[in-house]
């Protein structure tokens, strides 16, 4: 029995986390941890538990937490989980942070998108970014994970194979990103209103966006050079998912059957990824509430460019899924444990 | 392992069914059937099941199914379980109809609401009415199951503890339901366009719906005499869920606790039956994709009458998930077999 | 050239007034009243108005508003229109007031339901309850309107006319709305959020809303006697739009006709209230963006009961556009003197 | 007195057409034309025209109708108008086309795109493109009027200023558009059924969206010589409303003011196309129900690209509302008559 703890475990990613978890039987949730809501029941602020959990919420005391589970999950403002983190907790217990705190290796990247100070950047470098498609060898022997944003997900998974192979030139890559409002949180805010928010689409963070850097570094790897790219995420009026169109101009003549190959060699072997089949536009709708991620791809030959696609469920694989798997790893057991959830439609 | 057939397998609660077996261990679905999209790929019309499901749809061939399976759920427009059911399927298969067609033990009733003939009146005395929540022993021995109508589940198990115990007057309820739009199916009316849903909200079947006699029966047999009642459900603009709001006269005056007390007679050792807390109103949200249904009262001193509510996911405990709780009780499994999902949120 | 100012002007119904009035040539707005945006830009708060509104957000100074212009509207929270009410803003100034502090006569009923003590008690016999279908003649004369609720609307034109005739029984008459969330207002609320609303419906203030006894009071008039009634609001995942769906025991045995010549005989000459042709049942997206109220009824011989539907736009009929109708009147205009708004579908 | 027609009134587009103008003292309508709901009632197809329209629906007789009325509108099928067009009809009546059939010059490419062989190519030539902000003087002397596309529109009121100019290259423009379901029409379709579009996005038409020649037409025009753009519509699920975001490479280095200056230069005077404020971003909500196009842009120095952003109301400006603003011009009529609807909100 795993015994697993949550920092923030009353917004939207803790909540789902705490949905995952409890619908496993080698898991037990020792601490729920919330600021807002300490020492209130947690199935209060989240009825659909009610009979489910009992717990009440507890702070954030990470080194308390420490000693008691054998991972910590915080799905925290961005530097919160930094301001936890020392030797001592990284000794006891493994932490995956679904915030941004330990994904980027430049410290002042962080520091200069983030507009904060970042309060351990002595474990950035041994923080492993979670994203078990690229990196499942070194998540297995992290004690910190970085666990990935949700459009990064998207937007990686989407394009991935086509920048490795160096089908496309990466500097030309354009993301047009598209995100339910589960994304914004559970904080109250007038912009998050319904009335605010349904019957709208806007876009948001434009060539500002705090994901972007994220996403640059990740393709740079891939691509074996800096990439900058354009991202430019909108809000939805959905409760979940996110839609991730990108576009870039081919470094060659290439069918559709070739760039097809490219996407089935580096996920055909992948449960979590779908390369969807010739002419399928990816949906929000068809993973929801599942840890997939559908992706695929249109060559537009009238302007010599692609148009990669990904849907992902931003709660799921964008967030409290992925970590999941990541902590699946960790722990050695087999990668999909828990996360076999067939998307929920309508 | 059981073998499972669905007819209807294309539709709402059709995929809904196949959804929620597919992710169980000890079932096996050997067939698809869907008079709509024969010879086509399942997970070409239900695209989150790509990669999950590579079957093909099949016609309604009862007969040959009965062969091949040991149950066969039937989500089916009314009056087609009807016209497949004989003694020799009875006598090799399990049948569980989501359908009204042996729900109402009057033959004359049904064809009036429904204005059909029945095509096999003889077998509506075995069929048992499948609400586990009162017919649980004889669901065990049941060869026939009529599955509850979204309606008559959320209405029934809203107000049963009640009019059992006579707190009530039930001719003085007044059931207002709200449903969700998948209620309507997925066949392509103008009206269930999403233009013509959307930011709209409507009565429909005012004083004449089918699930009325329906819900007289079964409120009938709970209070001993026959019951008349005002049902009147509404479109509401989400996807999933039903609401009942009901409203009744007290017999005498009673106080909350001895209220709260009666609910708790019936449904403190049910499972999928939870008795919300004091003051806390059943929402659609928090039972979404679940089983569940969330139950309160509230008692009107002004008016000398108590207001009941319901809450359930249409698709699961109002459709799919009861039939799988039936069939779970048929086969002597745990009533709660691969129906445990803790409702999604958000 | 009327000048009006409104208090209150960032609201949702502060930010309709504002709508409807600016799309008139014969008044003019001179004061866009708002604690929370004080000194900002109205089209900054409402950017629906860039480049129609130039005008920044003033305080709450009834005595200098009075001064300036010819009729006040106050959309505002309980208990600031009677805090700003005296003789002297009386005399100078009509007050047109969207909230509830001068609609209940009894002011002891007034300060037990809201919880609040009323600051000007005196002026509540003055006032009169702006319901032009049946106070026409005293709106006329008003210097004081209380501008009635949303549900009050919706459900008093829905009922009246057969409580006026006693066709049925107002005691028996049981009341359920249904709202859109423009309803709730614009504060920031975890309730409120998008994620929160979206694809759920949930009852809220059962047997407790303060609208009840608003409702109660102008029944009791019509019905010439004390009237007490069940009263259940619902929110609904939609920006706009009130539905009523009311039942009630006929006192005697009526045809449809004769029900229909009753609504035909309050109404016929209305233009605002839309009695709707047999079997078409009043739907929110049908009034939505007008002053229409549609109304519709059903007779359920089996029950001996009649349900009556009522659905109005929140913001129009039942805010905005009545205070409108009410100021057209007070100023000896043509009562639907910018309010012939066709609905707007889809 | 203009006396109007519209032939497919009874479409989403042409429902819309009937509110706008109704809603005006200057014209009259004087046939409702719909081959699907022949003989109906208009006002049981719509029924916010309740008590507002008793007409009922008339075929497509353009022959007899361009004997009545002033101007026609058809709101049709492609390829219905084109059919229906002859020098007799012109001869007699002005004709604004909200269909595609005349909006390309060049037969050949509309006959591939559209899959059809054009009817009366010999008119395509006169046909004006109704886009009043660059064809003003065109119109207003024009028997013919292709109205615009609703992507179009939003794609080139975005862009044209920085095309035009040659501040961007046009060929390297990536076109990103997000439009509310109503512009699916109200076909019933198994795609357009409220629980397939709710809660979802995708894109569609990838590559291959039949605006695409349209928009790189007019853009052609602009930019003095051939533009291919890349351009990807998406389905969101709200009613209303079109969001463009358009990505280009700068050509030159360029402050913010020397933008904004060059989107004043061509907007400045214009009534319905609003250049928002520094980093404002359009929004859907924001131009809702009124013929506004909202348009802004933000520099992304890091990429030497520019993100155009633009929102209008795909069924006002993007639709009626334009083929009004042509038509006001075409009669010698202020552009705006009748257009001055402020968006409504929420």
């Amino acid at each position: 029995m795993i015994k697993a703890g949550i920092i923030g475990s009353t917004g939207y990613a803790g909540g789902e986390l705490a949905r995952l978890l409890l619908q496993r039987d080698d898991i037990e949730i020792k601490w729920y941890g919330s600021r807002s809501y300490i020492d209130q029941k947690y199935a209060s602020i989240y009825q659909n538990m009610f009979r489910i959990v009992d717990d009440v919420c507890m702070d954030d005391n990470m080194k308390e937490l420490a000693e008691q589970v054998d991972v910590v999950f915080t799905a925290t403002p961005q530097g919160l989980c930094a301001s936890l983190m020392d030797e001592d907790v990284l000794s006891k217990v493994k932490v995956i942070d679904l915030s941004a705190d330990f994904r980027i290796k430049d410290v002042s990247v962080y520091e200069k998108w983030y507009k904060l100070t970042h309060a351990s950047p002595q474990f950035i470098g041994e923080a492993v970014y979670g994203l078990p498609e690229i990196n499942r060898e070194k998540v297995k022997k992290a004690r910190l994970i970085a666990n990935p944003g949700c459009f990064p997900t998207c937007s990686f998974l989407s394009t991935y194979p086509l920048v490795k192979e160096g089908l496309i030139d990466p500097n030309t890559l354009i993301i047009d990103a598209k995100s339910g409002t589960s994304g914004a949180g559970r904080g109250s805010k007038v912009d998050s209103l319904y009335c605010e928010v349904n019957e709208n689409i806007k876009a948001y963070g434009v060539a500002s966006h705090r994901h972007t850097p994220e996403i640059e570094e990740q393709l740079s790897y891939a691509a074996g050079k800096p990439v900058t790219i354009s991202f430019t995420p909108h809000l939805v009026p959905m409760n979940r998912g996110i839609l991730v169109t990108a576009y870039a101009s081919l470094t060659k003549e290439v069918s559709c059957e070739e760039v097809k190959a490219v996407y089935d060699k580096y996920y055909g072997d992948e449960y979590f990824v779908r390369v969807l089949e010739k002419d399928v536009v990816p949906q929000t709708r068809w993973v929801e509430g599942s840890n997939f991620a559908d992706v695929n791809f249109k060559i537009d030959t009238r302007t010599n460019r692609v148009v990669m696609m990904g849907a992902i469920d931003n709660m799921v694989k964008g967030a409290a899924g992925q970590a999941i798997q990541n902590m699946n790893l960790m722990f050695g057991l087999p990668e999909n444990t828990g996360l076999k959830q067939i998307p929920i439609f309508p």
